[in-house]
C-alpha cells in the first residue's frame, strides 16, 4: 500500500512517500516562518509532488495523504484543537481534507505527532507488532502515546496519553500544562537550565561553563563525576523511570518505548530506567520490555498506513 | 434483563438478584473464614438461591451470573490471576463458570471489584449513560478503573488503571506494589497511621490520642484546628488532587468519580479536589466534572448487566 506521508515539526515538514514500511522518497522544506496553512499547503503540495514523481507513484495510487502534526487533531474530520504556539493561527478555518482532495483527489487524515511516531514503531520499528505499547518521547517536551489492544487509546477529547503531564511530584515545579512536578517539568530540555541553576553548588559545577544545559551537557558533565550533574542526572533519570511506573500501572503495557531526541543519550538512559521499572513495577504476569525507539524521525512518516487503514470505531 | 450478581469482599460476600437497574433481592453471608473458593461456593449458590426465590425470578429467566472480585480476573475465562492475600489459594483450579453452570444452568463472568463499580456508577449512578470515566475508590488503598469510549480499559495482562498506584512523589513512601510514592502509599488508610506518626509534633498533636488513625479522625482533628491534622489533611488532599490530574491526562474522561468508604467525609474532600483539578489540568475543552461515587457498596452489583450484557472485543 502506497501514501502520501507529511510530518510537520517545528522548524521542518517532511513530504514523503512511502510504500508500507518503507520511504520510497522524501523532500524537507523549512516552515519556520509560516505562521498559517494558507501560506504553508502549496509549499507542501508541490513537495509532495516532487517526492511522488521521484517515487514513481501516482497519486490514485495512494491509500491517502497522512499528516503528524504537534497538536490536538481529530483524524477522521481533520480538525485541529491545539497548535504550537504561534503558529498555524488558521488552523480553526483550514480545510485540510479538502486541500487533500483538491492537490491529490486523496482522502486525509491527520495524527498528533506522538502518536504517529508509536503507529510507525509498532508498525515497523520497535515494538513491530506490538499491540500494547505506550510510549515517551524525551525532547524540549516530554510527549507520550498509548496503543491499547491495537487501537491508539485518543480519549473523549482526543487528548488522551499525554505521558509527559502526569505529576511524579506533586509539590514540585510549575508546568506549563497548569500542573505541577509533571515529568515534562522536572525532566525536560526546556525545565532542565532551570533545575541546573537552581541546584545547590550550581556556580561551582561544570555546567556553569555550559553555553547550552541541555541533556548533552549534563552527561557529559557527570561522566566527569561532577557532583552537581550527577545529582542533577539521577533526579532526571528517577523522574523518568517513576513516571514510566505510573503509565505501566494505567495502561499496563507489554511494551514501554523511550524516544526523543534526548535518547541519542540512550546508554545513559536506558539501563537505568529498565532496571528501575523493573524493580518498582507490579506485573506479576511478566516483565515489561523496556525499549528505545528505532526509527527516529521516520517513525511518524511510517505510521501513514496504520492511520490511513484504521477502521472507525 | 435480569441477573445473578455477587460482590465477594474482605469480610461479606452479598448475593444479589437484579432486574437491569435495580437490587431486587440481596443476603449478605460472612465469608472472613472462607479460605478456599471450595468451601465458600455451596454458601453463595444457596443464598443466590434464596435472594431468586425472594424476587420471584427463575435461574432461567436471568441473562447470566455476575461476579466482582478484589482481585486480578479475566472476565471472559472466569480465570482469576491475583486474589486478597491470604484468601481463595484455590483460585487457580477453581472452575467458577462450571459452577454457575451447575448450580443455575447460567453463564458467569467476573470483574475486578473497582472496575464493577464503575461499571454500576456509569449505568445508573452518578455518572449514568457517560461512556469516558475514571474512578478513583479511597480506603485502605486506593483503587482505579477506567471507562474509555463506553468500554472497561483492561490492558494486555488485565491490570490496567491501578489509579492508585501512578507514584505522585518519585522519592516517596514505599509501597505494597513495590514503587514509591503512590498515592496509595502517601494517602490511604492503610497508609495514614505510618504517615502521621512521622509527622514533626505528632506527639503533640490530639492525633496522638486517636484510638484508631484512620481519616474520620484526621478530619475530626483538622476541623478543631490541630496544626498536625490540618497539614496531614491537606497534604492527602494534594496526593488524591494530583494523582488525579495525572489521571485526567492519561485517559481523557469527561467525568472523574471519587469513592470508597473515606468519601463518607466527602464535604471535606470534594471541594478541594475539585478546585484543584480545575486549576491545575489541561483540558482546553472545558472542564471534567468531579463527583462523589452515587451506589455506595450496591455499585458493584449494579455492574452486572453491563458486564453480562458486554461485547467480546
Amino acid at each position: 500500500l502506497n501514501a502520501i506521508s507529511i510530518d510537520i515539526g517545528g522548524s521542518h515538514a517532511v513530504c514523503a512517500v512511502v510504500d508500507d514500511r518503507r520511504i520510497l522518497a522524501s523532500e524537507a522544506l523549512p516552515v519556520g516562518d509560516a505562521r498559517t496553512f494558507a501560506t504553508l499547503l502549496p509549499g507542501l503540495a508541490a513537495a509532495a509532488g516532487r517526492a511522488l514523481h521521484a517515487a514513481g507513484i501516482a497519486a490514485p495510487d495512494c491509500a491517502g495523504v497522512a499528516v503528524s502534526f504537534p497538536g490536538i487533531v481529530d483524524p477522521f474530520s481533520g480538525r485541529i484543537f491545539s497548535t504550537p504556539k504561534g503558529k498555524y493561527d488558521d488552523s480553526h478555518t483550514v480545510d485540510l481534507p479538502g486541500w487533500a482532495r483538491a492537490a491529490f483527489g486523496l482522502t486525509l487524515r491527520i495524527e498528533n505527532d506522538a502518536r504517529m511516531a508509536l503507529l510507525g514503531e509498532c508498525y515497523c520499528g520497535a515494538a513491530q507488532g506490538c499491540e500494547d505499547a505506550v510510549m515517551l518521547t524525551l525532547g524540549t517536551g516530554v510527549g507520550g502515546a498509548v496503543l491499547a489492544g491495537g487501537r491508539l487509546l485518543r480519549g473523549k477529547h482526543l487528548q488522551a496519553g499525554l505521558g509527559g503531564h502526569v505529576p511524579v511530584l506533586f509539590d514540585g515545579r510549575a508546568c506549563i500544562c497548569g500542573s505541577r512536578g509533571c515529568v515534562e517539568a522536572e525532566a525536560s530540555t526546556w525545565a532542565l537550565p532551570e533545575i541546573c541553576r537552581a541546584w545547590p553548588g550550581f556556580e561551582k559545577s561544570a555546567l556553569a561553563n555550559e553555553p547550552v544545559l541541555d541533556f548533552a551537557a549534563l552527561f557529559r558533565a557527570s561522566a566527569a563525576n561532577d557532583a552537581v550533574a550527577v545529582a542533577v542526572r539521577d533526579r532526571c533519570l528517577t523522574v523518568w523511570a517513576s513516571g514510566a511506573v505510573g503509565l505501566i500501572h494505567s495502561f499496563d503495557p507489554e511494551v514501554f518505548l523511550l524516544g526523543g531526541a534526548v535518547m541519542k543519550s540512550a546508554d545513559q538512559i536506558l539501563p537505568f530506567v529498565e532496571h528501575y521499572i523493573h524493580t518498582h513495577a507490579w506485573t506479576p504476569w511478566g516483565k515489561v520490555r523496556i525499549l528505545p525507539a528505532a526509527l527516529g524521525s521516520d517513525a511518524g512518516l511510517l505510521g501513514a498506513i496504520p492511520l490511513l487503514t484504521e477502521t472507525r470505531p
